[in-house]
């Protein structure tokens, strides 16, 4: 598990001492289907990794509706932030599919930004990635339609150094991707049905097999600021 | 000048050595409007405070079309983080009134990072609150009717703490503003028409008077998770 937190490439700085004290204090949690997992405003000390599943994070406005700020998967990090919002969740977070989370102590991940500069300036670059990566979806809500918001979406979950076809697993619940998109239920069907047509990627039921990444590439991208692979692209600290 | 660093929250924390360095190695810069500041991926070795004016951010897609990052004006600070993007400007900046900067090193800023763990936390917790921000603003693109979008982005130039009327002057250039908030210039005059009408604001030129904030404020903000004073309202590092 702990394996897992030295994968992110924020992380690679880390002591020793810290990871032995994530070692010693994470714990192996399993969320049934919309069951929350933590709320906004709560006071944090912890922060968790997602071994299996898809999360959804969102807030609720005073009205009561529902905004979905991300969809996480498997290898995913969220909560950290806390630590930078006065040690209280941004957001709140739900189970979108059966998932499995390792909870981890916010309060060595305080040290290790105190103690070790280099590591201070990876989370700093983390972040800023993210901004970025925002930035080009708040863009990207103006100047591409919605089949090439889809596209972008589904490229992102791809393996970005690989040509030709590839493969991806959405969660089950489509009107989930649909909000996290911004789109209502039914723009979101026509937009794929005209996706499939113009990029010949094949829908079966919740897997999607783009049969040319860069055909997809070059219909989504010529509507974006950024270049191809996505520089921001790797899972993020979130 | 540096008496205006010193002004972030961000840098009270800075040591003296830090702000002297920023002093000797100032330039003051004038720029007149439409005037190329900054380009997109340019190696980087300064950042800037606006003096006086408003300053664009932008990027282009392939296809050449603009895409508004941010209008930032008075006060407010921009280019820092090109320290975390490989020291290469994250945007592109131009003028978007005639506008005073002053230009400042980047080197310093780096060394106070690794140097400083607390001034190196509070940059982490500006960008969080500015990630934030950037999470409520995709969720008012899909929540949020045009006139409350504009509502919104007036109260952000407001002081928030003050009941009862206040005086917001925007850029001249009207069009900016609209594509700032992503809406096409004809959508924006019809929001702001509607929204005189809703809230009796008062449009003269460049110039808009807020009557009362309160009642703009429940306006605009039933249709955000966030409350208000806006936790993230005051003018942030860009």
């Amino acid at each position: 598990m702990i394996e897992d937190l030295k994968k992110f490439p924020a992380f690679n700085t880390c002591s020793d001492s810290f990871f032995n004290r994530m070692e010693r204090d994470k714990r192996r949690l399993t969320f049934g289907r919309r069951q929350l997992i933590l709320l906004a405003d709560d006071p944090a000390d912890r922060f968790y990794l997602i071994d299996r599943g898809w999360v959804k994070l969102f807030r609720e406005t005073i009205e009561g509706t529902e905004a979905i700020i991300d969809i996480l998967n498997t290898g995913q990090l969220f909560g950290d932030t806390a630590l930078f919002h006065d040690d209280s969740y941004p957001f709140s977070a739900e189970a979108a599919e059966p998932c499995t989370l390792i909870s981890l102590p916010l309060g060595p991940l305080r040290e290790e930004i105190t103690e070790n500069s280099i590591f201070a300036m990876s989370m700093l670059t983390t972040m800023a990635r993210y901004r970025r990566q925002q930035d080009l979806e708040l863009e990207h809500r103006t100047l591409q339609n919605a089949p090439q918001r889809i596209g972008c979406f589904l490229l992102r979950l791809t393996n970005q150094d690989m040509a030709g076809p590839a493969i991806i697993d959405l969660p089950y619940d489509k009107t989930l991707v649909a909000s996290r998109l911004g789109m209502k239920p039914e723009t979101f069907s026509r937009a794929l049905a005209k996706l499939k047509q113009d990029t010949s990627i094949e829908v079966r039921g919740s897997s999607i097999e783009i049969t040319d990444v860069e055909r997809l590439e070059r219909y989504a991208c010529s509507a974006c600021s950024s270049e191809f692979p996505c520089k921001d692209g790797s899972p993020s600290v979130a």
